[in-house]
Protein backbone atom coordinates (compact mmCIF):
# COMPACT_ATOMS: atom_id res chain seq x y z
CA UNK A 1 0.00 0.00 0.00
CA UNK A 2 1.53 3.86 -0.91
CA UNK A 3 2.17 5.14 2.03
CA UNK A 4 -0.13 7.99 1.58
CA UNK A 5 -2.89 5.83 1.59
CA UNK A 6 -1.31 3.57 4.26
CA UNK A 7 -1.22 6.62 6.49
CA UNK A 8 -4.84 8.33 5.70
CA UNK A 9 -5.86 4.92 6.47
CA UNK A 10 -4.02 5.26 10.24
CA UNK A 11 -5.14 8.56 11.53
CA UNK A 12 -8.83 8.32 13.14
CA UNK A 13 -10.39 10.97 15.48
CA UNK A 14 -8.17 9.74 18.46
CA UNK A 15 -10.85 9.62 21.73
CA UNK A 16 -8.24 9.28 24.43
CA UNK A 17 -4.80 10.53 23.78
CA UNK A 18 -1.85 9.08 25.99
CA UNK A 19 -1.41 11.91 28.17
CA UNK A 20 2.44 10.98 29.23
CA UNK A 21 3.38 11.02 25.18
CA UNK A 22 4.17 14.38 24.34
CA UNK A 23 5.29 15.57 21.00
CA UNK A 24 8.95 16.88 20.69
CA UNK A 25 10.07 20.18 20.11
CA UNK A 26 10.98 19.20 16.42
CA UNK A 27 7.75 17.46 15.93
CA UNK A 28 6.05 20.67 17.37
CA UNK A 29 8.12 22.90 14.84
CA UNK A 30 6.96 20.69 11.80
CA UNK A 31 3.07 21.71 12.79
CA UNK A 32 3.59 25.29 13.33
CA UNK A 33 5.45 25.75 9.60
CA UNK A 34 3.21 23.16 8.24
CA UNK A 35 0.32 25.20 9.31
CA UNK A 36 2.15 28.50 7.81
CA UNK A 37 2.32 26.98 4.69
CA UNK A 38 -1.26 26.43 4.42
CA UNK A 39 -2.23 27.50 0.90
CA UNK A 40 -4.84 30.37 1.70
CA UNK A 41 -7.13 32.48 -0.55
CA UNK A 42 -4.36 35.23 -2.45
CA UNK A 43 -2.23 34.40 0.22
CA UNK A 44 -3.68 36.19 2.68
CA UNK A 45 -3.58 34.19 5.97
CA UNK A 46 -6.56 35.58 7.69
CA UNK A 47 -5.81 32.84 10.09
CA UNK A 48 -3.65 32.68 13.27
CA UNK A 49 -2.85 28.81 15.27
CA UNK A 50 -2.55 28.88 19.06
CA UNK A 51 -0.66 26.26 20.74
CA UNK A 52 -1.48 25.11 24.55
CA UNK A 53 0.82 22.72 26.18
CA UNK A 54 -0.41 24.18 29.65
CA UNK A 55 -2.35 21.63 31.49
CA UNK A 56 -4.21 24.39 33.93
CA UNK A 57 -4.99 26.52 30.58
CA UNK A 58 -6.40 22.81 29.16
CA UNK A 59 -8.46 22.05 32.64
CA UNK A 60 -10.36 25.22 32.18
CA UNK A 61 -11.20 24.76 28.74
CA UNK A 62 -12.50 21.54 29.08
CA UNK A 63 -16.39 22.38 30.36
CA UNK A 64 -16.26 24.68 27.43
CA UNK A 65 -15.88 21.66 24.44
CA UNK A 66 -18.13 19.39 25.83
CA UNK A 67 -15.74 18.02 28.00
CA UNK A 68 -13.95 15.96 25.65
CA UNK A 69 -11.26 14.11 27.73
CA UNK A 70 -8.51 15.08 24.55
CA UNK A 71 -8.62 18.71 25.57
CA UNK A 72 -6.49 17.14 28.65
CA UNK A 73 -5.23 14.54 27.57
CA UNK A 74 -3.46 16.16 24.44
CA UNK A 75 0.07 16.83 24.20
CA UNK A 76 -1.05 19.96 22.72
CA UNK A 77 -4.09 21.47 21.99
CA UNK A 78 -4.28 23.52 18.20
CA UNK A 79 -7.03 26.28 18.14
CA UNK A 80 -7.01 27.72 14.81
CA UNK A 81 -8.18 31.40 14.76
CA UNK A 82 -9.66 33.71 12.20
CA UNK A 83 -8.89 37.18 11.96
CA UNK A 84 -11.53 39.54 13.18
CA UNK A 85 -10.00 43.28 12.19
CA UNK A 86 -9.34 42.00 8.92
CA UNK A 87 -9.21 44.75 6.11
CA UNK A 88 -7.24 46.53 2.81
CA UNK A 89 -5.01 47.17 5.46
CA UNK A 90 -3.66 43.34 5.49
CA UNK A 91 -4.22 43.21 1.74
CA UNK A 92 -1.13 46.23 1.59
CA UNK A 93 0.66 44.36 4.32
CA UNK A 94 0.36 41.14 2.10
CA UNK A 95 1.93 42.94 -0.86
CA UNK A 96 4.66 44.88 0.78
CA UNK A 97 5.64 41.61 2.25
CA UNK A 98 5.81 40.08 -1.59
CA UNK A 99 7.95 42.95 -2.41
CA UNK A 100 10.35 42.34 0.51
CA UNK A 101 10.40 38.65 -0.23
CA UNK A 102 10.57 38.56 -4.18
CA UNK A 103 11.85 42.07 -4.88
CA UNK A 104 8.91 42.10 -7.33
CA UNK A 105 8.45 46.07 -8.29
CA UNK A 106 5.61 48.15 -7.19
CA UNK A 107 5.08 48.61 -11.72
CA UNK A 108 4.19 45.10 -11.68
CA UNK A 109 2.30 44.77 -8.46
CA UNK A 110 0.64 47.70 -8.13
CA UNK A 111 -2.20 46.69 -10.23
CA UNK A 112 -3.05 43.27 -8.26
CA UNK A 113 -2.40 45.43 -4.95
CA UNK A 114 -5.55 47.93 -5.94
CA UNK A 115 -7.78 45.07 -7.34
CA UNK A 116 -7.14 42.95 -4.21
CA UNK A 117 -8.09 45.77 -2.40
CA UNK A 118 -11.04 46.50 -4.04
CA UNK A 119 -12.02 43.08 -4.29
CA UNK A 120 -11.72 43.09 -0.21
CA UNK A 121 -12.82 46.68 0.50
CA UNK A 122 -16.17 45.47 -0.97
CA UNK A 123 -17.49 42.59 1.30
CA UNK A 124 -18.96 42.80 4.22
CA UNK A 125 -17.61 42.14 7.52
CA UNK A 126 -19.66 38.86 7.45
CA UNK A 127 -18.53 37.83 4.10
CA UNK A 128 -15.01 38.25 5.62
CA UNK A 129 -15.65 36.34 8.39
CA UNK A 130 -16.76 33.60 6.19
CA UNK A 131 -13.83 33.75 3.69
CA UNK A 132 -11.34 33.37 6.89
CA UNK A 133 -13.53 30.67 8.24
CA UNK A 134 -13.29 28.59 4.92
CA UNK A 135 -9.27 29.12 5.11
CA UNK A 136 -9.17 27.49 8.85
CA UNK A 137 -10.85 24.74 7.36
CA UNK A 138 -8.48 24.28 4.70
CA UNK A 139 -5.25 24.68 7.68
CA UNK A 140 -7.36 21.46 9.19
CA UNK A 141 -7.25 19.46 6.31
CA UNK A 142 -3.59 20.22 5.66
CA UNK A 143 -2.70 19.91 9.10
CA UNK A 144 -4.89 16.69 9.87
CA UNK A 145 -3.11 15.01 6.41
CA UNK A 146 0.63 16.50 8.19
CA UNK A 147 0.05 14.96 11.10
CA UNK A 148 -1.18 11.23 9.63
CA UNK A 149 2.52 11.74 7.60
CA UNK A 150 4.12 12.67 10.77
CA UNK A 151 2.49 9.53 12.75
CA UNK A 152 0.64 12.23 15.01
CA UNK A 153 -2.70 11.73 16.16
CA UNK A 154 -5.02 14.03 16.43
CA UNK A 155 -8.95 14.90 17.05
CA UNK A 156 -10.30 17.55 15.18
CA UNK A 157 -13.06 19.24 16.55
CA UNK A 158 -16.10 22.33 16.13
CA UNK A 159 -18.10 20.96 19.23
CA UNK A 160 -17.39 23.93 21.72
CA UNK A 161 -17.98 26.80 23.06
CA UNK A 162 -15.37 30.01 21.01
CA UNK A 163 -16.95 32.51 23.23
CA UNK A 164 -15.64 31.28 26.06
CA UNK A 165 -12.20 30.33 24.39
CA UNK A 166 -11.92 33.58 22.98
CA UNK A 167 -12.38 34.99 26.82
CA UNK A 168 -9.92 32.69 28.46
CA UNK A 169 -7.30 32.70 25.71
CA UNK A 170 -7.91 36.24 25.59
CA UNK A 171 -8.49 35.82 22.00
CA UNK A 172 -10.45 39.30 21.40
CA UNK A 173 -8.02 41.44 22.29
CA UNK A 174 -5.85 39.65 20.03
CA UNK A 175 -8.45 40.15 17.05
CA UNK A 176 -9.04 36.93 16.86
CA UNK A 177 -11.91 34.27 17.55
CA UNK A 178 -11.69 30.58 17.50
CA UNK A 179 -13.13 28.32 14.79
CA UNK A 180 -11.61 24.82 15.13
CA UNK A 181 -10.08 22.83 17.55
CA UNK A 182 -7.50 20.22 16.57
CA UNK A 183 -6.07 17.95 19.81
CA UNK A 184 -2.61 16.83 18.71
CA UNK A 185 -0.83 13.80 20.66
CA UNK A 186 -0.72 9.94 20.33
CA UNK A 187 -3.45 7.61 20.97
CA UNK A 188 -3.55 5.91 24.34
CA UNK A 189 -3.23 1.97 24.26
CA UNK A 190 -6.56 1.85 25.71
CA UNK A 191 -8.76 4.05 22.97
CA UNK A 192 -11.68 1.98 22.15
CA UNK A 193 -11.38 3.28 18.29
CA UNK A 194 -8.22 2.50 17.61
CA UNK A 195 -8.72 -0.83 16.50
CA UNK A 196 -12.00 -0.27 14.72
CA UNK A 197 -11.99 -0.61 11.20
CA UNK A 198 -12.60 2.92 9.31
CA UNK A 199 -16.31 3.42 8.22
CA UNK A 200 -15.72 5.29 4.21
CA UNK A 201 -18.45 4.74 1.52
CA UNK A 202 -16.68 2.76 -1.32
CA UNK A 203 -15.11 5.15 -3.63
CA UNK A 204 -16.75 4.66 -6.75
CA UNK A 205 -20.31 6.36 -4.45
CA UNK A 206 -17.39 9.36 -3.21
CA UNK A 207 -15.91 9.78 -6.82
CA UNK A 208 -17.55 10.36 -10.38
CA UNK A 209 -15.58 10.26 -13.42
CA UNK A 210 -16.53 12.71 -16.49
CA UNK B 1 14.85 19.76 6.08
CA UNK B 2 11.95 17.26 6.73
CA UNK B 3 10.10 15.58 3.52
CA UNK B 4 6.90 17.56 5.32
CA UNK B 5 8.02 21.00 5.20
CA UNK B 6 10.21 20.49 1.99
CA UNK B 7 6.89 19.41 -0.09
CA UNK B 8 4.36 21.79 1.18
CA UNK B 9 7.48 24.37 0.37
CA UNK B 10 7.74 22.56 -3.34
CA UNK B 11 4.05 23.31 -4.06
CA UNK B 12 2.16 26.49 -5.21
CA UNK B 13 -0.37 27.61 -7.59
CA UNK B 14 0.13 26.33 -10.45
CA UNK B 15 -0.26 29.09 -13.03
CA UNK B 16 0.53 27.17 -16.52
CA UNK B 17 0.48 23.16 -16.49
CA UNK B 18 2.31 21.12 -18.68
CA UNK B 19 -0.28 19.85 -21.10
CA UNK B 20 1.57 16.94 -22.43
CA UNK B 21 2.26 15.47 -18.84
CA UNK B 22 -1.02 13.15 -17.69
CA UNK B 23 -1.57 11.55 -14.20
CA UNK B 24 -0.92 7.73 -14.48
CA UNK B 25 -3.68 5.90 -13.70
CA UNK B 26 -2.19 4.76 -9.88
CA UNK B 27 -1.81 8.54 -9.33
CA UNK B 28 -5.06 9.56 -9.97
CA UNK B 29 -6.50 6.37 -7.91
CA UNK B 30 -4.56 7.37 -4.89
CA UNK B 31 -6.03 11.08 -5.37
CA UNK B 32 -9.71 9.48 -5.51
CA UNK B 33 -8.81 7.42 -2.37
CA UNK B 34 -7.21 10.40 -0.53
CA UNK B 35 -10.76 12.27 -1.42
CA UNK B 36 -12.66 9.64 0.06
CA UNK B 37 -10.48 8.98 3.08
CA UNK B 38 -10.79 13.22 3.95
CA UNK B 39 -11.94 13.23 7.91
CA UNK B 40 -15.39 14.95 7.38
CA UNK B 41 -17.82 15.84 10.41
CA UNK B 42 -19.46 13.21 12.02
CA UNK B 43 -17.84 10.80 9.12
CA UNK B 44 -20.86 11.97 7.27
CA UNK B 45 -19.10 12.64 3.77
CA UNK B 46 -21.87 15.37 2.27
CA UNK B 47 -19.48 15.70 -0.15
CA UNK B 48 -18.32 14.43 -3.81
CA UNK B 49 -15.32 14.83 -6.46
CA UNK B 50 -15.95 14.58 -9.88
CA UNK B 51 -13.34 14.03 -11.61
CA UNK B 52 -12.75 15.27 -15.28
CA UNK B 53 -10.30 14.49 -18.22
CA UNK B 54 -12.38 15.30 -20.88
CA UNK B 55 -10.83 18.16 -23.36
CA UNK B 56 -13.75 19.23 -24.90
CA UNK B 57 -15.58 19.25 -21.81
CA UNK B 58 -12.72 21.26 -20.50
CA UNK B 59 -12.63 23.69 -22.78
CA UNK B 60 -16.33 23.97 -21.94
CA UNK B 61 -16.07 24.79 -18.78
CA UNK B 62 -12.96 27.29 -19.39
CA UNK B 63 -15.31 30.61 -19.98
CA UNK B 64 -16.80 29.85 -16.51
CA UNK B 65 -14.15 30.35 -14.63
CA UNK B 66 -12.53 33.10 -15.63
CA UNK B 67 -10.84 31.66 -18.89
CA UNK B 68 -8.11 30.29 -16.36
CA UNK B 69 -5.81 28.33 -18.26
CA UNK B 70 -5.07 25.86 -15.49
CA UNK B 71 -9.07 24.30 -16.38
CA UNK B 72 -7.85 23.20 -20.02
CA UNK B 73 -4.13 22.35 -19.36
CA UNK B 74 -4.59 20.59 -16.13
CA UNK B 75 -4.20 16.44 -16.48
CA UNK B 76 -7.23 16.48 -14.60
CA UNK B 77 -9.60 18.69 -13.27
CA UNK B 78 -11.28 17.76 -9.67
CA UNK B 79 -14.65 19.23 -8.62
CA UNK B 80 -15.65 19.28 -4.99
CA UNK B 81 -19.57 19.21 -4.72
CA UNK B 82 -21.44 19.52 -1.69
CA UNK B 83 -24.81 16.94 -1.59
CA UNK B 84 -27.69 19.59 -1.99
CA UNK B 85 -30.22 16.80 -0.85
CA UNK B 86 -28.54 15.91 2.12
CA UNK B 87 -31.39 14.78 5.36
CA UNK B 88 -31.28 12.69 8.43
CA UNK B 89 -31.59 9.42 5.69
CA UNK B 90 -27.72 10.45 4.90
CA UNK B 91 -27.64 9.82 8.92
CA UNK B 92 -28.71 6.40 8.66
CA UNK B 93 -27.02 5.45 5.91
CA UNK B 94 -24.24 6.28 7.36
CA UNK B 95 -24.97 4.06 10.55
CA UNK B 96 -26.10 1.01 8.51
CA UNK B 97 -22.38 1.72 6.38
CA UNK B 98 -21.03 1.52 10.24
CA UNK B 99 -22.84 -2.06 11.09
CA UNK B 100 -21.81 -3.27 7.88
CA UNK B 101 -18.33 -2.61 7.76
CA UNK B 102 -17.86 -3.15 11.80
CA UNK B 103 -20.07 -5.30 12.51
CA UNK B 104 -21.20 -2.90 15.75
CA UNK B 105 -24.98 -3.95 16.72
CA UNK B 106 -27.65 -1.48 16.86
CA UNK B 107 -27.68 -1.78 20.62
CA UNK B 108 -24.52 0.33 21.06
CA UNK B 109 -25.44 2.82 17.72
CA UNK B 110 -29.05 3.27 18.33
CA UNK B 111 -28.04 6.01 20.67
CA UNK B 112 -25.71 7.80 18.38
CA UNK B 113 -28.08 7.92 15.17
CA UNK B 114 -31.10 9.00 17.33
CA UNK B 115 -28.40 11.82 18.50
CA UNK B 116 -27.05 12.83 15.02
CA UNK B 117 -30.81 12.65 13.18
CA UNK B 118 -31.85 14.88 15.79
CA UNK B 119 -29.24 17.19 15.55
CA UNK B 120 -29.22 17.08 11.33
CA UNK B 121 -32.83 17.08 11.61
CA UNK B 122 -33.05 20.47 13.54
CA UNK B 123 -30.45 22.47 11.06
CA UNK B 124 -32.04 24.63 8.15
CA UNK B 125 -31.09 23.63 4.58
CA UNK B 126 -29.03 26.60 4.68
CA UNK B 127 -26.88 25.26 7.67
CA UNK B 128 -26.56 22.03 6.32
CA UNK B 129 -25.14 23.30 2.75
CA UNK B 130 -22.89 25.78 5.40
CA UNK B 131 -21.90 22.12 6.92
CA UNK B 132 -21.11 20.62 3.75
CA UNK B 133 -19.02 23.27 2.29
CA UNK B 134 -16.62 23.40 5.51
CA UNK B 135 -16.50 19.64 4.73
CA UNK B 136 -15.00 20.51 0.75
CA UNK B 137 -12.57 23.10 2.04
CA UNK B 138 -11.33 20.42 4.50
CA UNK B 139 -10.89 17.54 1.66
CA UNK B 140 -9.24 20.57 -0.45
CA UNK B 141 -6.91 21.16 2.46
CA UNK B 142 -5.67 17.35 2.46
CA UNK B 143 -5.55 17.04 -1.59
CA UNK B 144 -3.25 19.87 -1.54
CA UNK B 145 -1.16 18.53 1.20
CA UNK B 146 -1.58 14.67 -0.57
CA UNK B 147 -0.68 16.08 -3.84
CA UNK B 148 2.75 17.93 -2.22
CA UNK B 149 3.85 14.53 -0.72
CA UNK B 150 2.99 12.77 -4.11
CA UNK B 151 4.74 15.57 -6.15
CA UNK B 152 1.61 16.12 -7.92
CA UNK B 153 0.61 19.83 -8.77
CA UNK B 154 -2.32 21.73 -8.41
CA UNK B 155 -3.91 25.11 -8.16
CA UNK B 156 -6.71 25.71 -5.86
CA UNK B 157 -9.61 27.97 -6.82
CA UNK B 158 -12.22 29.48 -5.97
CA UNK B 159 -12.82 31.90 -8.55
CA UNK B 160 -15.80 30.21 -11.34
CA UNK B 161 -19.16 30.19 -11.71
CA UNK B 162 -20.70 27.31 -10.11
CA UNK B 163 -24.39 27.52 -11.59
CA UNK B 164 -22.65 27.04 -15.36
CA UNK B 165 -20.54 24.27 -13.92
CA UNK B 166 -23.41 22.87 -12.75
CA UNK B 167 -25.21 22.98 -15.56
CA UNK B 168 -22.37 22.16 -17.90
CA UNK B 169 -21.49 18.77 -15.49
CA UNK B 170 -25.08 17.97 -14.82
CA UNK B 171 -24.72 18.20 -11.20
CA UNK B 172 -28.21 19.60 -10.41
CA UNK B 173 -29.75 15.78 -11.76
CA UNK B 174 -27.24 14.53 -9.22
CA UNK B 175 -28.49 16.50 -6.13
CA UNK B 176 -25.26 18.24 -6.56
CA UNK B 177 -23.42 21.82 -6.26
CA UNK B 178 -20.43 22.63 -7.07
CA UNK B 179 -18.15 24.78 -4.87
CA UNK B 180 -14.35 24.26 -5.59
CA UNK B 181 -12.26 23.48 -8.15
CA UNK B 182 -8.32 21.80 -8.24
CA UNK B 183 -6.95 21.25 -11.74
CA UNK B 184 -4.08 18.78 -10.92
CA UNK B 185 -1.21 17.70 -13.12
CA UNK B 186 2.42 18.60 -13.94
CA UNK B 187 3.81 22.51 -13.67
CA UNK B 188 4.87 23.85 -17.45
CA UNK B 189 9.02 24.31 -17.63
CA UNK B 190 8.26 28.16 -18.56
CA UNK B 191 5.20 28.30 -15.61
CA UNK B 192 6.65 31.72 -14.35
CA UNK B 193 5.35 31.31 -11.06
CA UNK B 194 7.76 28.27 -10.15
CA UNK B 195 10.88 30.07 -9.55
CA UNK B 196 9.64 32.06 -7.46
CA UNK B 197 9.96 32.77 -3.08
CA UNK B 198 6.87 31.44 -1.07
CA UNK B 199 5.30 34.68 0.58
CA UNK B 200 4.44 33.80 3.73
CA UNK B 201 4.12 35.97 7.67
CA UNK B 202 7.49 34.71 9.74
CA UNK B 203 5.85 31.45 11.53
CA UNK B 204 6.22 34.04 14.83
CA UNK B 205 3.65 36.39 12.75
CA UNK B 206 1.08 33.32 12.20
CA UNK B 207 1.69 31.02 15.49
CA UNK B 208 1.03 32.32 19.17
CA UNK B 209 2.08 29.83 21.93
CA UNK B 210 0.45 29.83 25.13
Amino acid sequence: MPKTIKQLKWRYAVKKFDANKKLSKTKLDRLKQAFNLTATSFGLQPIKMIVIKDKELKEKLLEHAFYQEQITTASHLLVLAIDTNFTVKNVDDYFDLEKQIRGTSEDIIGKFRKQLKDSIGSKTKEEIEQMAKNQAYIALGNLMTVCAYEKIDACPMEGFNPKKFDEILQLKEKNLQSVLLLPVGYRAEDDFMRKLKKVRKPVKDSVIEI
